[in-house]
């Protein structure tokens, strides 16, 4: 029997329910025997740029809100998470990163983005800093001078273009998201359906 | 030793989301020893206006995502939901209805809110017509001629303009929506933490 369809997890570093995600996605793929499939992206390009809203923490009334539910879903799974830490940050270094350690090593791959989600919300770095980027994928084993080369080059830039704008067509507009056998699931909280969801097929397979 | 304070339950009618919720709220207020004090509002004041979003069925890529959503929490939560209803339905009508009767008896005053979610979410009627309306109040007991010229008046009207103004001075931007306690909860899928929270400070008073 082929290898049953893996779970694509996209998110965006800067997306605090992604942080969560990244500590609760393992887990639930061994739970469904499925492997989960890392696919950094940009959610304000689908946010700002196709769906016309403004980004999270810029938002009236929400900003404030999100800190409070941030606060009771870090008690709830109990990961703990630094709320004053730089919601503005941008993750195109560390997007980068990903793709261009994914091409040679998937799994140190998988392992730079947990530590780059660790160093933004656990920490408190800035990764929106290349060389705060190379650190990290050094701990990986990534070669710091060839990264920091590309992480300067049009080739990389275009590679991340590449993948927001496949993740857009997909339909993805959120973080986390995640995709598997046809089926869409935004959010932490929709962790639990995708769960049941793919309970019920491996049960009838 | 007094009444601890009522879970306040904001809702627009025209939430599929709050229709969840009109059907959840009664369970687990009961379960951690509350009372549900419903406040119907117009979701789109804070939502366009103050947060100068748009309407989420207006809203591309998300529009698609949410019937896939909203057929997933159906099941979920075994209770049917009318899919190809009209989203763009606007729920004025029934809302000063439900305050209008919230002034004479508020137990039929939700008896009608329970009626008014049904009418559009199960058997898709048209909730935006005051003569639906009356109908739908005639069965909790209302004088229909007495409410149809209420709804025709500027003080039914006035009222739930400052209904509106005072939930989102409260905070309130989304529906379904709870505050209790002090604390916020934004969403169906947050009267977990809701219920989780209201346990624990049951358990040590």
């Amino acid at each position: 029997m082929a290898e049953p369809a893996p779970i694509d997890f996209y998110f965006d570093f800067i997306s605090p329910y992604a942080y969560f995600a990244s500590k609760l996605i393992g887990p639930v793929a061994a739970r469904v025997g499925r492997r989960a499939n890392w696919r950094p992206f940009l959610v304000g390009v689908p946010v700002i740029q196709v769906m016309g809203l403004r980004p999270l923490m810029e938002t009236p009334l929400k900003s404030d809100y999100i800190l409070e539910d941030l606060a009771r879903l870090s008690r709830h799974f109990d990961i703990p998470i630094l709320l004053d830490t730089n919601f503005a940050s941008n993750s195109r270094a560390a997007a980068r990163a990903f793709y261009w350690l994914a091409d040679r090593d998937a799994r140190a791959a998988e392992e730079f983005a947990r530590s780059a989600f660790d160093a933004l919300w656990r920490d408190g770095r800035d990764i929106s800093d290349p060389d705060v980027v190379v650190a990290l994928a050094g701990t990986v084993g990534a070669d710091g001078r060839q990264l920091a080369e590309a992480l300067r080059g049009e080739r990389l830039r275009q590679r991340l273009i590449d993948e927001v704008t496949a993740a857009v067509a997909r339909g993805v507009f959120g973080s986390p998201f995640f995709l598997v056998d046809g089926a869409r699931y935004w959010g932490t909280d929709r962790l639990a359906h995708l769960e049941s969801a793919l309970k019920g097929s491996a049960d009838s397979s």
